[in-house]
Protein backbone atom coordinates (compact mmCIF):
# COMPACT_ATOMS: atom_id res chain seq x y z
CA UNK A 1 0.00 0.00 0.00
CA UNK A 2 2.78 2.44 0.96
CA UNK A 3 4.58 1.99 -2.34
CA UNK A 4 1.45 2.50 -4.17
CA UNK A 5 0.89 5.33 -2.73
CA UNK A 6 4.49 7.28 -3.13
CA UNK A 7 4.02 5.91 -7.03
CA UNK A 8 1.20 8.27 -7.28
CA UNK A 9 2.21 11.15 -6.04
CA UNK A 10 5.97 10.47 -8.31
CA UNK A 11 3.47 10.20 -11.29
CA UNK A 12 1.44 13.17 -10.11
CA UNK A 13 4.79 15.42 -10.27
CA UNK A 14 5.61 14.06 -13.38
CA UNK A 15 2.78 15.25 -14.50
CA UNK A 16 3.40 19.00 -13.25
CA UNK A 17 6.46 19.03 -14.05
CA UNK A 18 6.05 18.11 -17.60
CA UNK A 19 3.49 21.04 -17.52
CA UNK A 20 6.10 23.63 -15.85
CA UNK A 21 8.63 22.13 -18.61
CA UNK A 22 6.00 23.54 -21.47
CA UNK A 23 5.20 26.40 -19.64
CA UNK A 24 9.35 27.67 -19.39
CA UNK A 25 9.66 26.53 -23.07
CA UNK A 26 6.92 28.44 -24.02
CA UNK A 27 8.29 31.63 -22.48
CA UNK A 28 12.01 30.82 -23.63
CA UNK A 29 13.72 30.61 -19.62
CA UNK A 30 16.05 27.93 -19.59
CA UNK A 31 15.93 26.27 -16.11
CA UNK A 32 18.26 24.60 -14.19
CA UNK A 33 17.44 22.74 -10.58
CA UNK A 34 20.83 23.01 -8.29
CA UNK A 35 20.87 20.23 -5.96
CA UNK A 36 23.71 19.66 -3.22
CA UNK A 37 24.03 19.08 0.34
CA UNK A 38 23.60 21.66 3.03
CA UNK A 39 26.53 24.15 2.83
CA UNK A 40 27.93 22.97 -0.16
CA UNK A 41 27.92 26.61 -1.93
CA UNK A 42 25.00 26.54 -4.11
CA UNK A 43 24.37 30.12 -3.17
CA UNK A 44 27.57 31.15 -3.32
CA UNK A 45 28.60 30.08 -6.80
CA UNK A 46 24.88 31.48 -8.11
CA UNK A 47 26.19 34.68 -6.79
CA UNK A 48 29.73 34.11 -8.54
CA UNK A 49 27.32 33.12 -11.97
CA UNK A 50 25.84 36.19 -11.03
CA UNK A 51 28.28 38.34 -11.34
CA UNK A 52 30.23 36.42 -14.18
CA UNK A 53 27.25 37.01 -16.17
CA UNK A 54 25.99 40.55 -15.35
CA UNK A 55 23.70 42.21 -16.88
CA UNK A 56 23.93 39.84 -20.24
CA UNK A 57 21.92 37.42 -19.10
CA UNK A 58 18.46 37.98 -17.73
CA UNK A 59 17.91 35.71 -14.46
CA UNK A 60 15.91 34.46 -11.88
CA UNK A 61 15.90 32.64 -9.00
CA UNK A 62 13.74 30.41 -7.24
CA UNK A 63 15.10 29.45 -3.57
CA UNK A 64 14.02 25.93 -1.32
CA UNK A 65 14.71 26.39 2.16
CA UNK A 66 13.31 24.53 4.94
CA UNK A 67 13.17 27.29 6.90
CA UNK A 68 14.07 31.46 6.41
CA UNK A 69 15.04 33.35 4.23
CA UNK A 70 18.77 34.17 4.41
CA UNK A 71 19.62 33.15 0.48
CA UNK A 72 16.97 34.88 -1.37
CA UNK A 73 17.95 38.02 0.94
CA UNK A 74 21.73 37.30 -0.64
CA UNK A 75 20.26 36.91 -4.58
CA UNK A 76 17.90 39.61 -3.82
CA UNK A 77 21.23 42.17 -2.97
CA UNK A 78 21.99 41.41 -6.25
CA UNK A 79 19.19 42.86 -8.18
CA UNK A 80 18.04 39.86 -9.65
CA UNK A 81 14.28 38.61 -9.47
CA UNK A 82 14.29 35.79 -6.23
CA UNK A 83 11.27 33.90 -5.21
CA UNK A 84 11.35 31.82 -1.61
CA UNK A 85 9.80 28.52 -1.21
CA UNK A 86 9.47 27.37 2.37
CA UNK A 87 9.00 23.70 2.57
CA UNK A 88 8.10 23.86 6.33
CA UNK A 89 10.11 21.05 7.23
CA UNK A 90 9.67 19.00 3.75
CA UNK A 91 13.37 17.65 2.43
CA UNK A 92 13.08 18.82 -1.33
CA UNK A 93 10.76 20.80 -3.76
CA UNK A 94 8.51 19.64 -5.76
CA UNK A 95 6.87 20.41 -9.06
CA UNK A 96 3.86 22.02 -7.56
CA UNK A 97 5.86 24.46 -5.43
CA UNK A 98 7.81 25.37 -8.41
CA UNK A 99 4.39 25.95 -10.47
CA UNK A 100 3.17 27.98 -7.84
CA UNK A 101 6.63 29.97 -7.35
CA UNK A 102 6.91 30.55 -11.16
CA UNK A 103 3.65 32.35 -11.13
CA UNK A 104 4.92 35.04 -9.57
CA UNK A 105 7.70 35.45 -11.86
CA UNK A 106 7.52 37.42 -15.02
CA UNK A 107 8.83 34.18 -17.13
CA UNK A 108 9.07 36.31 -20.45
CA UNK A 109 11.64 38.65 -19.09
CA UNK A 110 13.76 35.77 -18.10
CA UNK A 111 16.41 33.85 -20.07
CA UNK A 112 17.89 31.49 -17.19
CA UNK A 113 15.79 30.51 -14.28
CA UNK A 114 17.76 28.31 -11.45
CA UNK A 115 16.06 26.89 -8.63
CA UNK A 116 18.01 26.55 -5.71
CA UNK A 117 16.43 22.82 -4.08
CA UNK A 118 17.00 22.24 -0.36
CA UNK A 119 20.27 21.53 0.45
CA UNK A 120 19.72 17.73 0.83
CA UNK A 121 22.17 14.63 -1.25
CA UNK A 122 18.80 12.66 -1.29
CA UNK A 123 15.13 13.11 -1.18
CA UNK A 124 15.63 15.96 -4.57
CA UNK A 125 16.78 13.25 -6.80
CA UNK A 126 13.36 11.46 -7.25
CA UNK A 127 11.39 14.92 -7.99
CA UNK A 128 11.74 16.62 -11.49
CA UNK A 129 11.08 20.00 -10.88
CA UNK A 130 10.24 20.54 -15.10
CA UNK A 131 13.90 21.62 -14.99
CA UNK A 132 15.98 21.33 -18.11
CA UNK A 133 19.34 20.67 -16.64
CA UNK A 134 19.69 19.17 -13.28
CA UNK A 135 23.61 20.24 -12.09
CA UNK A 136 24.79 18.80 -8.42
CA UNK A 137 27.54 20.72 -6.56
CA UNK A 138 30.23 18.68 -4.62
CA UNK A 139 32.35 20.47 -2.19
CA UNK A 140 35.60 19.32 -1.75
CA UNK A 141 35.41 19.17 1.87
CA UNK A 142 32.66 16.77 2.03
CA UNK A 143 35.14 13.64 0.59
CA UNK A 144 35.42 12.63 -3.23
CA UNK A 145 33.29 9.28 -2.02
CA UNK A 146 29.76 11.07 -2.02
CA UNK A 147 28.91 9.79 -5.24
CA UNK A 148 29.55 6.17 -4.74
CA UNK A 149 27.46 6.99 -1.01
CA UNK A 150 24.26 9.03 -3.00
CA UNK A 151 24.27 7.40 -6.20
CA UNK A 152 20.89 8.28 -7.13
CA UNK A 153 21.33 12.31 -6.86
CA UNK A 154 24.53 12.39 -8.99
CA UNK A 155 23.16 9.70 -11.70
CA UNK A 156 20.44 11.88 -12.87
CA UNK A 157 22.44 15.08 -12.94
CA UNK A 158 23.60 16.73 -16.29
CA UNK A 159 26.19 18.53 -14.50
CA UNK A 160 28.65 18.12 -11.20
CA UNK A 161 30.12 20.78 -9.74
CA UNK A 162 33.52 20.59 -7.65
CA UNK A 163 33.03 23.60 -5.40
CA UNK A 164 35.22 25.43 -2.90
CA UNK A 165 38.37 23.93 -4.77
CA UNK A 166 40.41 26.46 -3.06
CA UNK A 167 40.03 24.24 0.06
CA UNK A 168 41.74 21.04 -1.56
CA UNK A 169 45.17 21.14 -0.30
CA UNK A 170 43.92 21.43 3.19
CA UNK A 171 41.60 18.32 2.32
CA UNK A 172 42.19 14.95 1.40
CA UNK A 173 39.71 15.27 -1.85
CA UNK A 174 40.76 13.44 -4.80
CA UNK A 175 38.95 15.28 -7.66
CA UNK A 176 40.04 12.20 -10.02
CA UNK A 177 38.20 9.62 -7.96
CA UNK A 178 35.04 11.89 -7.47
CA UNK A 179 34.85 12.63 -11.12
CA UNK A 180 35.09 8.94 -11.70
CA UNK A 181 32.69 7.60 -9.60
CA UNK A 182 30.22 10.35 -10.99
CA UNK A 183 30.94 9.16 -14.63
CA UNK A 184 30.16 5.59 -14.17
CA UNK A 185 26.87 6.89 -12.66
CA UNK A 186 26.56 9.45 -15.25
CA UNK A 187 28.69 9.07 -18.57
CA UNK A 188 27.28 12.11 -20.55
CA UNK A 189 27.87 14.52 -17.83
CA UNK A 190 30.12 17.70 -17.65
CA UNK A 191 32.36 18.11 -14.83
CA UNK A 192 33.45 21.53 -13.16
CA UNK A 193 36.00 22.85 -10.65
CA UNK A 194 35.31 25.90 -9.20
CA UNK A 195 35.89 28.49 -6.40
CA UNK A 196 33.06 30.77 -6.30
CA UNK A 197 35.17 32.63 -3.60
CA UNK A 198 38.28 33.06 -6.05
CA UNK A 199 36.79 32.80 -9.07
CA UNK A 200 38.64 30.01 -10.61
CA UNK A 201 36.42 28.35 -13.00
CA UNK A 202 33.43 30.43 -13.11
CA UNK A 203 34.13 31.55 -16.20
CA UNK A 204 33.97 28.19 -17.93
CA UNK A 205 30.24 27.15 -16.41
CA UNK A 206 29.03 30.14 -17.05
CA UNK A 207 29.90 30.02 -20.52
CA UNK A 208 28.75 25.93 -20.61
CA UNK A 209 25.34 26.94 -19.09
CA UNK A 210 24.70 29.42 -21.56
CA UNK A 211 25.72 27.21 -24.41
CA UNK A 212 23.37 24.96 -22.72
CA UNK A 213 20.64 26.98 -22.95
CA UNK A 214 21.33 27.66 -26.54
CA UNK A 215 21.29 23.96 -27.12
CA UNK A 216 17.69 23.63 -25.77
CA UNK A 217 16.72 26.64 -27.23
CA UNK A 218 17.27 25.68 -30.60
CA UNK A 219 16.12 22.15 -30.49
CA UNK A 220 12.58 23.69 -29.16
CA UNK A 221 12.64 25.84 -32.42
CA UNK A 222 13.12 22.84 -34.41
CA UNK B 1 -5.18 11.67 4.27
CA UNK B 2 -1.47 11.63 3.65
CA UNK B 3 -0.89 13.51 7.14
CA UNK B 4 -2.51 11.10 8.66
CA UNK B 5 -0.32 8.31 7.35
CA UNK B 6 2.53 10.15 8.33
CA UNK B 7 1.44 9.90 11.92
CA UNK B 8 0.53 6.79 12.12
CA UNK B 9 4.26 6.06 10.74
CA UNK B 10 5.54 7.87 13.57
CA UNK B 11 3.91 6.37 15.88
CA UNK B 12 4.86 2.67 15.18
CA UNK B 13 8.67 4.57 14.72
CA UNK B 14 8.06 5.96 18.46
CA UNK B 15 7.31 2.74 20.17
CA UNK B 16 9.58 0.96 18.20
CA UNK B 17 12.13 3.20 19.16
CA UNK B 18 10.91 3.26 22.85
CA UNK B 19 11.62 -1.10 23.14
CA UNK B 20 15.59 -0.28 21.50
CA UNK B 21 15.76 2.28 24.05
CA UNK B 22 14.71 -0.26 26.86
CA UNK B 23 16.40 -3.13 25.54
CA UNK B 24 20.11 -0.81 25.41
CA UNK B 25 19.28 0.31 28.78
CA UNK B 26 18.64 -3.32 30.04
CA UNK B 27 22.16 -4.50 28.58
CA UNK B 28 23.69 -1.60 29.72
CA UNK B 29 24.38 0.40 26.27
CA UNK B 30 24.80 4.10 26.02
CA UNK B 31 23.68 5.12 22.28
CA UNK B 32 24.54 7.76 20.80
CA UNK B 33 22.58 8.75 17.24
CA UNK B 34 25.13 10.65 14.94
CA UNK B 35 23.84 13.10 12.61
CA UNK B 36 24.89 15.64 9.99
CA UNK B 37 25.08 16.56 6.17
CA UNK B 38 26.91 14.40 4.06
CA UNK B 39 30.41 15.26 4.19
CA UNK B 40 30.36 16.87 7.33
CA UNK B 41 32.84 14.58 9.32
CA UNK B 42 31.06 12.32 11.22
CA UNK B 43 33.00 8.81 10.84
CA UNK B 44 36.42 10.99 10.67
CA UNK B 45 34.91 12.07 13.62
CA UNK B 46 34.10 8.46 15.24
CA UNK B 47 37.33 7.13 14.02
CA UNK B 48 39.05 10.39 15.95
CA UNK B 49 37.33 8.86 19.17
CA UNK B 50 37.98 5.49 18.85
CA UNK B 51 41.59 6.50 19.12
CA UNK B 52 41.40 8.31 21.92
CA UNK B 53 39.27 6.01 23.91
CA UNK B 54 41.40 3.10 22.71
CA UNK B 55 40.31 -0.13 24.21
CA UNK B 56 39.04 1.79 27.54
CA UNK B 57 35.62 1.86 25.79
CA UNK B 58 33.89 -1.06 24.52
CA UNK B 59 32.29 0.68 21.57
CA UNK B 60 30.31 -0.66 18.61
CA UNK B 61 28.65 1.41 15.52
CA UNK B 62 25.80 1.00 13.38
CA UNK B 63 26.98 2.54 10.29
CA UNK B 64 23.46 3.81 8.02
CA UNK B 65 23.73 4.68 4.61
CA UNK B 66 22.14 4.78 1.35
CA UNK B 67 24.51 2.51 -0.71
CA UNK B 68 27.82 0.99 -0.21
CA UNK B 69 29.87 0.24 3.39
CA UNK B 70 32.53 2.50 2.56
CA UNK B 71 32.40 4.01 5.82
CA UNK B 72 31.73 0.70 7.95
CA UNK B 73 34.78 -0.46 6.60
CA UNK B 74 36.66 1.89 7.72
CA UNK B 75 35.20 1.49 11.06
CA UNK B 76 35.77 -2.05 10.64
CA UNK B 77 39.52 -1.48 9.85
CA UNK B 78 40.06 -0.31 13.51
CA UNK B 79 38.75 -3.18 15.02
CA UNK B 80 35.41 -1.88 16.08
CA UNK B 81 32.26 -4.24 15.58
CA UNK B 82 30.02 -2.56 12.62
CA UNK B 83 27.16 -3.05 10.86
CA UNK B 84 25.93 -1.84 7.62
CA UNK B 85 22.31 -0.73 7.12
CA UNK B 86 21.79 -0.02 3.93
CA UNK B 87 18.26 1.87 3.19
CA UNK B 88 18.65 1.81 -0.52
CA UNK B 89 17.77 5.03 -1.33
CA UNK B 90 15.90 6.05 1.93
CA UNK B 91 16.70 9.22 3.44
CA UNK B 92 17.08 8.23 7.14
CA UNK B 93 17.29 5.32 9.41
CA UNK B 94 14.16 4.74 11.29
CA UNK B 95 13.97 2.85 14.71
CA UNK B 96 13.04 -0.78 12.81
CA UNK B 97 16.43 -0.81 11.10
CA UNK B 98 18.23 -0.20 14.26
CA UNK B 99 16.64 -2.96 16.04
CA UNK B 100 17.29 -5.29 13.35
CA UNK B 101 20.71 -4.22 13.29
CA UNK B 102 21.29 -4.32 16.85
CA UNK B 103 20.37 -7.99 16.83
CA UNK B 104 23.64 -8.94 15.40
CA UNK B 105 25.90 -7.13 18.07
CA UNK B 106 26.01 -9.16 21.01
CA UNK B 107 24.91 -5.81 22.98
CA UNK B 108 25.47 -7.61 27.09
CA UNK B 109 29.81 -6.75 25.16
CA UNK B 110 28.86 -2.80 23.91
CA UNK B 111 29.06 -0.12 26.58
CA UNK B 112 29.05 2.34 23.76
CA UNK B 113 26.80 1.86 20.59
CA UNK B 114 27.11 5.13 18.16
CA UNK B 115 24.78 4.93 14.78
CA UNK B 116 25.70 7.17 11.90
CA UNK B 117 22.74 8.05 10.18
CA UNK B 118 22.38 8.76 6.78
CA UNK B 119 24.07 12.32 6.18
CA UNK B 120 21.25 14.06 6.11
CA UNK B 121 20.38 17.85 7.80
CA UNK B 122 16.52 17.00 7.28
CA UNK B 123 14.96 13.57 7.75
CA UNK B 124 16.64 12.35 10.14
CA UNK B 125 15.25 15.11 12.87
CA UNK B 126 11.72 13.30 12.86
CA UNK B 127 12.82 9.78 13.52
CA UNK B 128 13.86 8.58 17.06
CA UNK B 129 16.29 5.59 17.08
CA UNK B 130 15.76 4.45 20.55
CA UNK B 131 19.41 6.66 21.55
CA UNK B 132 19.79 8.51 24.67
CA UNK B 133 22.21 11.43 22.93
CA UNK B 134 21.32 12.95 19.19
CA UNK B 135 24.46 14.93 18.27
CA UNK B 136 24.77 16.87 15.26
CA UNK B 137 27.86 17.62 13.25
CA UNK B 138 28.35 20.90 11.23
CA UNK B 139 31.39 21.16 9.53
CA UNK B 140 32.68 24.72 8.97
CA UNK B 141 33.06 24.39 5.75
CA UNK B 142 29.32 24.08 5.89
CA UNK B 143 28.76 27.74 7.28
CA UNK B 144 26.92 29.14 10.12
CA UNK B 145 23.66 29.73 8.91
CA UNK B 146 22.68 25.77 8.88
CA UNK B 147 20.90 26.13 12.34
CA UNK B 148 18.62 29.14 10.93
CA UNK B 149 18.11 27.10 7.91
CA UNK B 150 17.59 23.53 8.93
CA UNK B 151 16.16 24.32 12.24
CA UNK B 152 14.74 20.66 13.42
CA UNK B 153 17.56 18.21 13.58
CA UNK B 154 19.50 20.98 15.43
CA UNK B 155 16.11 22.01 17.92
CA UNK B 156 16.18 18.22 18.82
CA UNK B 157 20.22 17.35 19.58
CA UNK B 158 21.88 17.27 22.80
CA UNK B 159 24.76 18.72 21.47
CA UNK B 160 26.69 19.80 18.74
CA UNK B 161 30.21 19.51 17.37
CA UNK B 162 31.38 22.04 14.89
CA UNK B 163 34.10 20.04 12.81
CA UNK B 164 37.24 20.59 10.45
CA UNK B 165 38.32 23.48 13.05
CA UNK B 166 41.32 23.31 11.10
CA UNK B 167 39.67 24.61 7.98
CA UNK B 168 38.23 27.64 9.80
CA UNK B 169 40.85 30.12 8.89
CA UNK B 170 40.52 29.17 4.99
CA UNK B 171 36.18 30.23 5.50
CA UNK B 172 34.08 32.59 6.81
CA UNK B 173 32.59 30.38 9.45
CA UNK B 174 31.56 32.19 12.70
CA UNK B 175 31.87 29.63 15.12
CA UNK B 176 29.51 32.37 17.58
CA UNK B 177 27.11 33.07 15.29
CA UNK B 178 26.50 29.37 14.67
CA UNK B 179 26.63 28.71 18.40
CA UNK B 180 24.49 31.45 19.36
CA UNK B 181 21.38 30.26 16.65
CA UNK B 182 22.01 26.70 18.16
CA UNK B 183 21.43 27.31 21.87
CA UNK B 184 18.39 29.49 20.74
CA UNK B 185 16.66 26.29 19.33
CA UNK B 186 18.66 23.67 22.24
CA UNK B 187 19.31 26.13 25.29
CA UNK B 188 20.92 23.02 27.71
CA UNK B 189 22.56 21.63 24.63
CA UNK B 190 26.43 21.52 25.02
CA UNK B 191 28.66 22.50 22.09
CA UNK B 192 32.44 21.36 20.86
CA UNK B 193 34.97 22.79 18.87
CA UNK B 194 36.93 19.73 17.14
CA UNK B 195 39.32 19.04 14.75
CA UNK B 196 39.29 15.23 13.65
CA UNK B 197 42.00 15.21 11.43
CA UNK B 198 44.07 17.58 14.14
CA UNK B 199 43.19 16.05 17.22
CA UNK B 200 42.19 19.34 18.67
CA UNK B 201 38.87 18.73 20.95
CA UNK B 202 38.47 15.08 20.56
CA UNK B 203 39.84 14.75 24.31
CA UNK B 204 37.28 16.91 25.46
CA UNK B 205 34.54 15.48 23.51
CA UNK B 206 35.11 11.75 24.21
CA UNK B 207 35.50 12.70 27.81
CA UNK B 208 32.04 14.42 27.65
CA UNK B 209 30.15 11.76 26.05
CA UNK B 210 31.96 8.88 28.70
CA UNK B 211 30.15 11.38 31.53
CA UNK B 212 26.90 11.23 29.61
CA UNK B 213 27.17 7.75 29.33
CA UNK B 214 27.68 7.38 33.18
CA UNK B 215 24.68 9.93 34.48
CA UNK B 216 22.38 7.82 32.15
CA UNK B 217 23.68 4.75 33.67
CA UNK B 218 23.19 6.42 37.32
CA UNK B 219 19.81 7.39 36.37
CA UNK B 220 19.21 3.68 35.14
CA UNK B 221 19.79 2.40 38.12
CA UNK B 222 17.79 4.34 40.55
Amino acid sequence: MKIVAAKKILKANDQLAADNRARFDQAGVFVVNLVGSPGCGKTTLLEALRRQWGAKVSLAVIEGDIAGSVDAERIEALGVPVVQINTEGACHLDAAMVASAAASLELSAVELLVIENVGNLVCPAGFDLGEHLRMVVLSVAEGHDKPLKYPAIFQGSQAMVISKIDLLEHTDFRAEEATAAFRRLAPEAAVFQVSARCGEGVETLARWLLAARETRSAAAKR
